[in-house]
């Protein structure tokens, strides 16, 4: 194979900054490299001589697909993202994203420090042409039905133009992971009468009304219609976005904890949830993050995937398939034509363009 | 008794507008008058003949602790709030508020549009002095542990001393309904650390850190503390607070749903169903939002309950309670003289204060 083909479609696994280490890290990888076998590179960013026990251990250390990308630093979880970038060159974090940068990768996964990563992949990818700021997209499972969230907490003061922006990249990411080809675009806000909430939304509103030939724009939704399969793609500020969805989580760690105790509680109920273990075990399954696991950080120049810092192997072999697919799919050309696109539909209608 | 003590004390019911008609607040109504003997008066506010002819059905139409005042509008769900104000002058909303404003009584209780009661609310009685705007209070039930989320929508476009506002608000709030007299409050943001957010969360937090000799300001919390029993008091702007109220609910209620369905799919789980049913129970007593039913819409002149539109006699019965106990312990007082005392400390600290 071509050098330039492999490095287009390789993926830097950033194997540090992680709770359960680089070793766990790395099962994630062999995991990935056994099952997906269109994957062409993973260069795992990290200590090398580290590294290479790892792989050792694994039976992977001969792997022709794997590369190692030495890196001595480690960016911790409770670092400040600007500092940790000026003074960890050589992390693996700066590293992984610079690998991307020289063109020596197409993406990146990473479980790391989330404001590093994302004021990294900004600072030195730079964000796609038209866009101000890039959004965090992550996929929120639910019965029957996933719905994906953006922004999930990159850009916590949008406006309502960088709101439009969200729907055009969350329109395209979700074409690219999930099997709809025709996604509904909601608009988060509180009322759903049009013109309802705050200035940005009105904004956000009409220039998606501009773009509805291009998406599937529904209008506004309010966070009662969330998990109700009305929307595919709910659209909101980073702010709003980071909230909702951890508190979405805080609840359903602290409910499923209270259930299980109380399950536990008596005799009697023990014996009834090992009957009906199979209901628990079918919401666990639709539930599990597992398979959409590794968020996006769309609109920049470059592939570049936050995995949850707690992913365990069987998370982090979504994330680098996701990544692939990501690759496969041209997913930053695409967004580079569909905001250009949108843009010029926006910019055609009122010049100059103002959020 | 005096007719001004009763006026004081007295709970105007606006008994349309809710989604099960008025007879169900009628009988919540009569659970209320039954269950708490130091209710002084309430005026079911409403057509006339109408309630008459219901509390007879309820033996209620001797009951010297209630009285009609007649109204003969009904503002619907659907309507816009700022219209229906106009056009609507003798709805049950607009008159319930009318008597507060009057002096007739010192609490409103009603199921109706909230958009409209918030803007009569607001327009009618006014903030509280040093007050910009109003935010709603709810008690969000969690397992051990109740928390308040303020503001859950009043207000959308919150300033940063606004948010300090509301956080005065949810700590005298919180102390009269919960039996925590030193509630901690947490100002939700993304990303703990000092200083992550946006600007007005910012200013927000230099604040709360100013006037946290008078409450017990914890400082920033995340999404997912919200149901760690970190934090009493969960202080956010009205558009957060709503998305993240409402998809809560959306979630809770989609989940429960897709539970009940996998409990019931086969025998087996049916009959484990059974065995564990005191779990389920249990759960759902303690997250059930029946017993602080009722958000108030605090810092305006005047008490003024929101309760859901679908709530039944016995959510009615508590959102009256609530209102009582709001009046016995002097809520709008108490909240005036907390404002005056958080604007004196700001204001002396940066002449003049910005937010």
């Amino acid at each position: 194979m071509a050098n330039a083909q492999r490095s287009r479609y390789s993926i830097a696994v950033d194997t540090m900054g992680g709770d359960r280490g680089a070793a766990e890290v790395v099962r994630g990888v062999a995991l990935a490299l056994k099952e997906f076998k269109d994957i062409d590179e993973i260069i795992l960013v990290g200590p090398k001589r580290m590294l290479e026990q790892m792989l050792k251990k694994v039976d992977l250390n001969k792997d022709r697909r794997l590369t190692i990308h030495h890196a001595s630093q480690v960016v911790e979880m409770s670092e400040k993202p600007i500092q940790a970038l000026k003074q960890k060159k050589d992390s693996s974090l700066v590293r992984s994203i610079e690998l991307v940068k020289e063109g020596r990768a197409g993406a990146v996964v990473s479980l790391g420090n989330t404001g590093a990563l994302m004021a990294g992949a900004t600072l030195k990818l730079r964000p796609v042409k038209g866009i101000e700021r890039p959004a965090l997209a992550t996929v929120i499972p639910s019965h029957k039905h996933h719905f994906l969230l953006i922004d999930a907490g990159a850009n916590p003061e949008t406006t309502g133009l960088q709101l439009a922006h969200n729907a055009i990249l969350g329109n395209i990411y979700y074409k690219s992971i999930l099997p709809n080809k025709n996604p509904r675009i909601g608009l988060l806000t509180i009322g759903s009468e049009e013109g309802k909430g705050t200035e940005r939304i009105a904004t956000a509103h009409e220039h998606l009304k501009k773009i509805s030939h291009k998406i599937n724009y529904i209008g506004p939704i309010e966070g009662f219609d969330t998990f109700k399969n009305v929307a595919d793609v709910v659209v909101t500020d980073g702010f709003t976005g980071n909230c909702v969805l951890k508190s979405l989580e805080s609840c359903f760690t602290t409910l499923s904890g209270f259930l299980k105790k109380e399950l536990g509680a008596t005799p009697f109920r023990q014996l009834g949830a090992v009957l009906s273990k199979g209901a628990f075990t079918a919401m666990k399954d639709q539930l599990s993050p597992e398979h959409y696991s590794g968020a996006p950080l769309l609109g920049i120049n470059g592939l570049v995937l936050k995995t949850h810092g707690s992913s365990n192997r069987k998370f982090i072999r979504s994330a680098i398939r996701i990544a692939n697919e990501g690759l496969r799919d041209d997913l930053t050309k695409k967004i580079q034509k569909g905001i250009a696109e949108g843009n010029a539909i926006v910019e055609e209608s009122e010049a100059p363009a103002k959020a």
